[in-house]
């Protein structure tokens, strides 16, 4: 796996559905479109975000179709494979490979009693795949806390020097991380609210659905040119918005709502139990797009 | 729904695997034949014990088929359709009634944060769906504690009036049901650890994977002839192994060996990362079962 | 309990220790000192943020000696008084009233395994009890989550109007809570990251250890006069170092930092296991200082 | 700490209280000097059923006095002095030292995030300690799952050889832990559940609350004679007992009932939200007391 194709800042696709609760194959092939077009250096799909959990198989290959042929040519895609057990997995790795995914994405499986065991998880994983692994920290949707010794051992054991933080805070998490292990890939996430922190603490990048990759993109941007007061002056600038996208359970329709007016989904709708955007949220919603300056819109933001 | 339905000692099939790993089915046509023959009122597949999370929907479909087919006939059967999303509950609903189950259990969406959304995630789940609904409440597998409380505003807005309970302990929370809702039809489960205490506290019956529902069986037809003494006999005589393969982890692996044992599955194999069958624990197998008399083999067990 | 009494900016006081290790009380005092000149309209101590379950009783009760003397004519304090049982609590708010406190504030007991159980905690709690209980809803540091109906039920029961929350997303939280009950007395809290759209919910002020309260209290002073946008620009503009300071876990150690840097704690030692200030945290409490423009000092920070 | 100091059936004293809520000093001298008659090799007192959680420092203290004075002469005792931070349980561990105890025994800071933590906490509370430290490993009242790697470097960390379980199950980490360190003292826990299992597995004894110290002592006393035969058909025997007190949540109220039962406890109050032993609940005591044959008195309960 080489450091060079996975780093930058990669777009977490959410899935979209139609007004009557189907996998809406357009505005996805539309998603992955936009964010190559806001710069995106790569796309992931069928991760948390993307509501993984709700969707049946038939969607899941759905979402793959999509994603791969809307991918082909524009940008390389990473698909979380995540499950309960290491041979669904693995086949859902060898799915993945087969549509083309540049890399697969797994978590811990949920509930996870004993973080020792997650070595042997991705051992067994690991077994017949070729497809570089994402290890994804992501301890919100597992109810998995993974400490650093065994997330590394995790990464061994699957054979990846690729993994993705969710578990705040995620700075410190990355200096540990590269402290023990110099030549990791590691990848923030978590909406990007501490995506500056956590670039200065060496991230390759940020994995994250936040709906304007464009600023995350010009926070690396300033500071892989060592323009640190440039690039906080950007983070600092935008961060009510971040932070507010960024709101555990109801950010994910915050999400979708702003793609939505960015042209970009047919509706908002979300599948799980997350609140939705009510009246109250899309006032705010409105209120902190004007006071950091975006009108949301399908061309990429410029971001100042 | 009514109460004569659901009632009994419900058995709950495991998922057994092959050798090669793949869902085994005749083995599963073996076990819901056998369960009949050991004199189970009603089967239960896809469940937590069904290592449900582990099967892609196409092996789902397959141990639909071949437990609708080898069923039929012979006694009714429940289907787990736990899922993330109503939407998802709702789809599985829908097939489980295609083929014929005779009810759908469903537990909480897993993590969970809010049980006020309980509720609401039923009243989703129920929408369009005829076939009968018990609520699960399985705390160990999702993540997700219920009070009292909120149980029975789930089971209202599902409709339902079954319920099957996992949270031990489990004879305090019968009583605290019934008090509330007389009318509740409540399963006991845990492997049966708790059966002859859930049985006089009211439970209607008991649904579990426990690998000789003939005792429990036996526990709750004396007490139903008012023979507390033999009841408790029985379940006090047993109760060593009950116990044994009670036991959080490994309990999966025991019960799939004592089936292998009972010339029901062809292998004890199991997909999660629970532990195994090792020697120290087939030693201790063996002798619990020497303990209570008990030599494993496809016919009913004399209970005594 | 009257709703002028408890409203506004309270700051709850961190417990400081000395370079051995003993509370240090010269320090409490200056604290609360200058709490009261930045304008603060009261304090809180022995709460989660003043490390209160490392200390002792006789640790205790010395900072309820020292704080009840330094508040004394400046301003009004609350005293966290939580523990596993009713019996113990009550003990510990008969001696905040002896210490003249204004309110116990009180949280779930740790790992409550049943919400249903919160108002019967509460309904002890309460028994003799004449001081005002401030109901506090904390899910990091108790493990238990509580939904808006056991909210509501355990403030009946402890005879509270006053609920301070902690369980992310809050703003959500305080609409539903003042839906359900309009005279409910909310106060925000998470270290005022989320408090402009907490007060524009209808929160009745912050209550919190952010180490600039005169920042919260401005954002407040601007709603309150109807200027939402001075009010937000306020808020945006220190909003990188609010989210800095507010991080899970080392959130403690940089609050305790800049509080020796403005002057108040000789040191910033914790007690627990949360993360100290290292060179790296140092280095990035220096940057987004300078971002928002704060040099800390012991005098009022001019918020503009 | 030599193995033979540590071994054998501990016997976990409670908390008494009187009917108006105070320490019943009386009760707890009685309890020692019944536990020993009783046979126990040692007490041990402020333990998690000792509701150390809702005691006073004065109250720890009085506890601490009456167990040192009844003790003298007669058996040794161990003292909980579990904390969350190292620097109050080091405080507590001197404490316990002054009155003689013979070790400390300390679970992990509750809600602890990261295991990686915990060998940093017992670093620290080793530092200037000499009492030997027992490790308690207790995931339901601290919230913290351990698995064995974290576990043995935490009692590396702490200089501790003995450790005391209550993770179920109980009996395969015995195993992985005395695999991977043949030296440990090894204490089964869990109100005796699976006694028979642990000590087979290799544990030195059981450290545990359960009502009658004499079944578990005579469980042990068979295995080290050789018999097998004979210790089964003793935990056989009484295991509908032991399966009944060992029920979570209301078991501490059934295990004080019982001691009450047995002329050594004044009340069967307890402090917390658990349970208490209502009507029915009293009569599967009765039950199940008739069903093993047991008349509960202070007499040592002859064995067979």
């Amino acid at each position: 796996m080489t450091q060079e194709r996975f780093h930058g800042t990669w777009y977490i696709v959410p899935t979209p559905f139609t007004q009557d609760d189907r996998v809406d194959e357009a505005s996805i092939a539309r998603t992955v479109e936009r964010a190559a077009a806001w710069g995106a250096d790569g796309v992931t799909v069928l991760g948390v975000m993307g509501e993984v959990t709700s969707l049946s198989d038939a969607e899941r290959e759905a979402v793959l179709t999509t994603v791969a042929k809307a991918a082909q040519g524009r940008l390389p895609f990473a698909a979380g494979c995540s499950a309960a057990s290491p041979s669904l997995v693995r086949e859902r790795v060898r799915q993945a490979a087969s549509y083309g995914a540049a890399a697969a994405m797994v978590a811990a499986p949920p509930l996870l009693p004993d973080v020792d065991g997650l070595a042997r998880f991705f051992e067994r994983v690991r077994q017949d795949t070729e497809l570089p692994i994402i290890v994804q920290d992501e301890p919100n949707a597992t109810g998995v806390r993974i400490p650093v010794s065994a997330l590394l051992a995790a990464m061994t054991a699957a054979g990846s020097d690729v993994v993705k933080l969710e578990d705040p805070p995620t700075p410190p998490k990355i200096t540990k991380l590269l402290a023990a292990a110099p030549g990791l890939t590691v990848f923030g996430g978590l909406g990007g609210v501490a995506a500056y922190d956590e670039l200065n603490r060496g991230a390759a990048g940020t994995m994250t659905g936040f709906a304007f990759p464009e600023i995350l993109k010009a926070v690396r941007g300033a500071l892989e040119e060592g323009d640190r007061v440039r690039a906080a002056r950007i983070f600092d600038r935008y961060l009510p918005y971040i932070a507010f996208e960024g709101q555990v359970g109801v950010g994910l329709a915050i999400r979708k709502e702003v793609l939505r007016r960015r042209g970009v989904l047919e509706t908002a709708r979300t599948r799980g139990l997350a609140p939705t955007v009510d009246e109250v949220t899309s006032a705010e919603l409105d209120d902190v797009l004007a006071r950091v300056g975006i009108v949301p819109g399908p061309e990429p933001l410029e971001v100042r």
